[in-house]
This record gives structure tokens, C-alpha cells and sequence, in this order.
């Protein structure tokens, strides 16, 4: 039942979202191609495929996030990332990246500083991103605030000169995200991301359950965006007794189609205890919590007695711009 | 004898400060006042006291390095450290230093960004200081080719904007310093550190060795400006196995007046060890072992024995600026 109610929901925001970017643009570009067939078909799947990208956040932020999430690539069932450009710890995060050109790795463009002992500024001149800054000339630190406050070419300016970052690194990004969502809080923001998004050739995150979150979504959609089906996402309702059970009932009830789940690793060490120590949220001993389950043998033995198949952002943007 | 022919080459290096001083000057100031008075007694102890001040570097940079020093301080053994402005841990130290104003806390003025893994960049706007830029956008990582890049009057503007910082996160320095030696290299950076430093009434370490080394030294000092007396720094070629014993042997030798012992400290933990994981010199293993020593009876107890007492840079600006 909930498949079917879930299915046909997909189907019908879908269509939705195709006639609404039909009746937008005079393009004739095969703008049904999605209901004719579904994203797992189009990535070359069985059209019943159920498809997981196991997205872990925040690289590049902490060595502990780095640490974390490379072993989490290494286990095997980590399969995406992306990367902070602004942040302390790009330098070793790179190198990993140069050295493991294979990874799926995008940028998980970066308007905020959260973390109160431990912060970062823009990559741009700071005097030319005045808009982005808090007092102390730090990015601000929630993603409301910088919403806000946020001079649109100004955003525009910074995350070109992000991704521009990161490949002098030698990072060939797969795809790109907003790091606490800042770039989905106005139609403004996420015009701009998909904008660049696009002439980067790069696939960026929109999954269905935003268009009803987001009601200016289908107007600013082209046809040949790619939605994904679901994300699967933890928060501070769920106890740390009942982390396991949360991510393992998720992944049981995946569908068909390509789901996100999207987590934060890092260990509950020194550093990340000192950098999260006034937000438990998203804190030290969450991300062990995470690291520790999607780098568990429950997590894999979860995976395939429910025939859930790993998919990267690479595959999608491959299928999105023809690479 | 070791005391005596080392006051009687402090003595001669002092008044041939004093002189050189004065014939660049033509204030009647007292600049013989060091002559007169050692330094300990004008600081108000005996004419014999061996005075110690205990410092540690690099606060600011890394979660470990702050939380090791923090220690240090808890135990009352290290009596004095000097902040990184420009790195990520800034706010964690500046709480610190606001929860702590009596707390004996400079600047440690940066103009390099050392470690290959973890980097940052200037305070500035980037585009006003491209001198101080390597081609990745960060300061430079080593002292030589920052200070062989850099354009002065950027230097002058950036430590001015490091200092204007520092107070605009509530921290008050006692006193100013280099980090890796940067304005040391050239008579033109040490001069703008001397004017920075004497605008804002702050003093910065000079010691009666430096004139050996920096040849243009006596002609740019004042008589005002207060010279220590002896530095005390461990180097990469003492053992791991010899480092309590030189730094006990040191400071059994140290002689009346004002030594200081220059000392960094940090934790042997995963954040340090991946900052510092290609150097090993001045490494994460190398703080643990200057952390262990200053937090140790042993330093407690040959402090004791030798009748060395702490004091600080507070007490030295008091001395040179009459606060």
C-alpha cells in the first residue's frame, strides 16, 4: 500500500513538474522522457531497482569529518560525499580526492559557519562578499540568517568562485548540494544554484518531496533536471537508542527509484566535541552514530536482503548531460 | 663563571644598545636607565632574580592546541601564550581570553599557514594583501617565502587588521609576536613589528642574542624599547628521550634577569597528529612532550629549587609604557 500510495505520488508530482516545465519553455526536448520511463530505467537499471547514494556532508569542514568519512568510503557503503570549500581541512580532503579521482565527490557549497568555537570565511575577498559575513567576518552562522541577509550576486559570485576552488585543488566535482540547505531557503538562492549548477554540467540535489516545500520549484524546473525519488535524512526526534532502528526501518522501506540518504560522520573525538560543544545536534556523537551504522555490517546486510543497489551522483550527472 | 661572562656579555650588548640608541636620537629620555637598573629590578625584584616567562605559541590554531595550553595555564606553569588570529580556533581562545582578562595572552602575528593538510588565510580582503597569498590563496607555508614575497606596507596593513581583530573578539594582548620568526627575516618587517608594536603600546620579544643575528638591530631600537634577556627554545635536534633533560638542564642555567622559554603545546591526538602529519618537527608528538614537561613536577620542582620565579608581558608593557 505504501509503495503504491508512494508511487503514484511520485508519478503524479512528476508529471506535474514535466507539464509545468512544458508549458514554460518552447523547447521541444523529450520533456516526457520521464514518465516514459522511470530514473532507475534511465540509469540503466531494472525499472523495480531500488537505488541508494549513501551521501555523506560536510568534508573538508573537520579532520575528524574527513577521517570518518574516508573510512566510510573505504568500508565500502559511504559512496558520496561532498566538500566544503571555504573550510580549514580542504587541503587534506584534496589530496585524497587527486589521489581517488573515481570518488563520487561534489561541493557542498558553504554560506554558513556554524559552529561557534570554530569558524570559516569566504573564498572570495571579503570585501566583495560584504552581504555573506556576520559581524565578526565570518560566514553567518544559520542558514536563515544568511538567507536573509544574502546579496544574490554576491551568492552567485562566491559559489562560482567555490567551485572554481576546488578544481585548482584538482577536485573534478560530480555534483553540488548546499551545505544547511541555504541555497533552497528563496526562490532567489535556488535559482542561483541551479543556474550554475547547470553551466557546471553538474547534476545538483531537488527530490519530489521539496516541491510541496518549495511551491516555486516547478516554475524555475527544466525537463532535463533530474528529481530524485526520496532523501532519507535523521533528526533530533530520533534518540540515540533508537539510531539504528531509524536508519534500518528507512532503508527497509526504500522504494523503487533513486533514494538519498544523507548522513554526517566524524568521530566523537576532541576536536569534533570541541567544534560541536554548544549544539549536540549534528554534534560529536551523532556523526559517530552515523559513522557507526553505515559502516556496520547490519547496514550492509540491510542492503541486501532488501536488494537495495549503491548509485552515485556521477552516474546521474552522466545521465543528465551525456558525458 | 658561566654567569658571570654571560652578564658581562649583556652588560656590553646593553650599553652598546643604549649608545647606538642614543646617537640615532636626539631625545633626552633615560636611556641609561638600563644601565643603571637591570631589568629584574626595574621590574620591581632583586638585582640577582632569575625571572621566568613561561610561553606558549600558536593559540588559535588548532582545537588541541588551545585545550593543551588551556592546561598548561590550569596548572599555573605556563603563565603566558599568543594568539593566531587569523586561524579557525580563534573564537574557542577568545572566549577564553574574555573569561580570563587577567590572563598574560598576545598576539602571535601570522603571516604563514604551515601545515600542508590544514590551512588558512589572512585577515585582510585577500585581494589587499596578494603579497602574503601563495597561488593557493593561503599565506605562505613557510617563513622564508613569505617574508621574500611579501610587500611591507601589506605586512603593515594585515598585523594592524590582526590586532584590530583580536579586540574586536574582547581580547586585550599584553604583547606582541612573530609566529615563525616571520617579521624577524628582514630589517624592513622588523620594523614595521616595532612600529605596530610601539603604536598600540605593546611589547614584543626582543632578547639580547637577536643583536648577533639581526645586525641592523641596534639601529632601530629606542632606548625605551625593553630587551629580555635570554630565550629558551628547544630544537629538532634534541631526542624525544632528551627532552625533559634539556629543558631541566636549561632551566637550571637560566641567569638573574628575564629568560623565556618558548614552548608549544598540544595534545598527541588525531587533530594534531593530521595537521602536523608530514612534519614531524614542531608535531603533534613534539607538543605532547613540551605539554608533559610543563604541566610536570619535575618542571615544578626545578623551577623551586633554582628560586626562579614566573613573570609576564603584562608586567613588561606595564614597565615600558607606564601603565
Amino acid at each position: 500500500m505504501r509503495r503504491t500510495l508512494f508511487a503514484a505520488l511520485g508519478i503524479s508530482l512528476c508529471v506535474f513538474i514535466t507539464l509545468f516545465a512544458q508549458a514554460k519553455t518552447p523547447s521541444s526536448r523529450p520533456i516526457l522522457q520521464a514518465e516514459k520511463t522511470n530514473l532507475a530505467e534511465r540509469l540503466g537499471y531494472s525499472r523495480d531497482a531500488k537505488l541508494l547514494i549513501v551521501h555523506a556532508d560536510d568534508l573538508g569542514m573537520a579532520h575528524s569529518v574527513n577521517a570518518a568519512t574516508i573510512k566510510g568510503f573505504e568500508v565500502g557503503l559511504v559512496n558520496s560525499g561532498s566538500i566544503m570549500v571555504p573550510c580549514p581541512w580542504l587541503s587534506e580532503i584534496a589530496t585524497y580526492a587527486r589521489s581517488h579521482p573515481q570518488s563520487d565527490l561534489g561541493l557542498h557549497l558553504t554560506l554558513t559557519s556554524e559552529w561557534t568555537s570554530f569558524r570559516w570565511g569566504p573564498v572570495l575577498p571579503k570585501d566583495r562578499v560584504a552581504s555573506l559575513l556576520d559581524k565578526s567576518g565570518y560566514l553567518y552562522l544559520l542558514e536563515t540568517e544568511a538567507a536573509s541577509h544574502a546579496n544574490v550576486k554576491e551568492v552567485e559570485a562566491e559559489i562560482r568562485a567555490q567551485i572554481e576552488r576546488a578544481r585548482s585543488f584538482g577536485i573534478q566535482p560530480t555534483h553540488l548540494d548546499s551545505h544547511m540547505g541555504t541555497l533552497y531557503q528563496t526562490k532567489e538562492l535556488f535559482e542561483t544554484l541551479l543556474r550554475v549548477a547547470r553551466e557546471n554540467k553538474l547534476p545538483t540535489r531537488i527530490f519530489r518531496d521539496q516541491i510541496a516545500a518549495m511551491d516555486y520549484l516547478p516554475s524555475i524546473l527544466k525537463p532535463e533536471d533530474i528529481i530524485i525519488d526520496r532523501v532519507i535524512s535523521i533528526d533530533p526526534s530520533v534518540t540515540p537508542e533508537g539510531w539504528a532502528k531509524f536508519y534500518t526501518d528507512a532503508i527497509k522501506s526504500v522504494q523503487p527509484g533513486v533514494t538519498e540518504v544523507i548522513v554526517h560522520l566524524a568521530y566523537d573525538d576532541a576536536e569534533m566535541r570541541a567544534a560541536t560543544h554548544d549544539h549536540p545536534d549534528w554534534g560529536a556523537a551523532w556523526r559517530q552514530r552515523d559513522l557507526d551504522f553505515f559502516t556496520s555490517d547490519g547496514f550492509r546486510k540491510v542492503l541486501q536482503e532488501n536488494q537495495i543497489k549503491l548509485v552515485t551522483w556521477r552516474e546521474i550527472g552522466k545521465l543528465q548531460y551525456g558525458r
